[in-house]
């Protein structure tokens, strides 16, 4: 549990100074840069939340918002150093979307939710923190673009439902479930995979 | 109530489709395409429930999910011939407005809101999906410019509310005040209806 | 409590025209100037309502949302003598948000989460109408670059805090609050005052 709550913190890191990192890009100033890097955070959970009617987590611990606030005032510090490290935040990010959607296929099926939601609900809390981050920077939302993030939590998704069926301990289902999304992404980003594109050649530039 | 579930899946398609060909307007991957289609199709409705505090319909009932990525695969596969079924697809479309309009007056009644606020719920699961979507898509809403669109809602709840003291069946009463909708943007759409502006002439061009 | 429905009046009336002055800049209808002056008046409120599981207040009682559409049509027709009354609506936006601000504060402890998360709650009631309008207006968030805005409502929600651990009176800590935000938010423009910039002077021009 205690190893959980650790990548869950790195994980938050890691979305965090993403989050500050494009805010900073649209030259923001300190409170749109911990707005952003907040929603980055904590906005595919709380969208999760609001849609099962859940209590939205970060309202109740602070743990997360204390995160938040430390991480991104480190990013504001080290901005101009942060290439150096931006191998282990890549690294945080993977992880932690890993996290996220075991968590939140978890919370889906706390709730009696078809499998289908769930793996939605996984996903969501994954990835739509980014979503919003971009709305609120003003660009169409990356992740609409470039899917393999999406598609691995998907995958880890339906990868945990199908080791449910199995006599697996949950502990063991959650580590290769997260496995899977881990390695998809690692993977994708490794040798830049994408989706089959559905248009054609002569738009390879757009 | 067969007819009903008929109509409202042949909206969902409408929706669905006109979603995917923004978002393929767009260049999005398959991942983006779907996030487009169904946001279009249940967003408004989904926006209506967490305001009213319902129950999130798709989320229990996976029926519209199916029809939906049904409809996106298919939007996909024959998206250089969507043009020949353009105008079933707007018929659809405005089938599904005047649906959606009457089943959120009807949710906003059950849940006993004033009048003003149901013809907003039925107005807002009719229009805001598309909102939803030219948002995720970078663009100002459409219906924010050209409202018949929206007109054609409020007008259709407030019927619903005038036959409603009436001594009309309930069943006929979604009727007329569907075909109010239909009618109102059916007339706007072939006479190129729009509001009065505010704005002088010389803006005609923006 | 007349007093501060005045006040509260007052101040929807400010945000609302605020919002219809947005709109008609983006050369929006009717329509899209209501929605954008109804989101900018209540947007804040209804995220912090639908995020604390709250009941949506302007779906229940219909005062606000008659203030908002009267506002909203004087500001079309007068929309060209608005300049006259940019200072008197200055000062009720700025009474707005002082009023926002502690309306928040006051919902969160009411619901006991944490002085944190309450003044967030503040802040959001206050601030986050204007990013609402801004995301359906296609820009960044103007209060994401110039953010004493946003301060002076935090800092009003501490001075909120702080206030309650003496023996001061209800009424008393809400005015002394208020007074706070406002104070704050008139200085910072009267004197142009601005977080102190993280980005190097080069940048001036951006």
């Amino acid at each position: 549990m205690d190893l959980f709550l650790v990548i869950d913190i790195l994980g938050t890191i890691a979305f965090a100074v993403s989050g500050a990192l494009t805010a900073m890009k649209k030259r923001m100033d300190f409170f749109g840069i911990f707005i952003i890097a907040f929603v980055t955070s904590v906005g595919g959970g709380t969208l999760r939340d609001v849609l099962i009617d859940a209590n939205v987590a970060w309202m109740r611990d602070l743990t997360f918002v204390y995160v938040i606030i430390g991480a991104t005032i480190l990013a504001i510090i080290f901005r101009k150093k942060l290439g150096y490290v931006r191998r282990s935040l890549f690294l945080f990010d993977t992880i932690g979307i890993a996290l996220y959607t075991v968590v939140g296929v978890q919370k889906g099926i706390a709730a009696d939710f078809p499998p289908l939601i769930c793996i939605a609900l996984g996903t969501m809390s994954a990835c739509f923190g980014g979503v919003i981050r971009d709305i609120l920077c003003n660009e169409i939302p990356v992740i609409f673009r470039k899917n393999i993030y999406a598609t691995a939590c998907i995958v880890g998704g339906a990868v945990y439902f199908l080791l449910l069926k199995t006599s697996l301990s949950s502990n063991f289902i959650i580590i290769i479930a997260g496995s899977v999304v881990i390695t998809i992404r690692l993977f994708a980003v490794t040798f830049n995979w994408s989706l089959p594109s559905i248009y054609g050649k002569q738009d390879a530039e757009s």
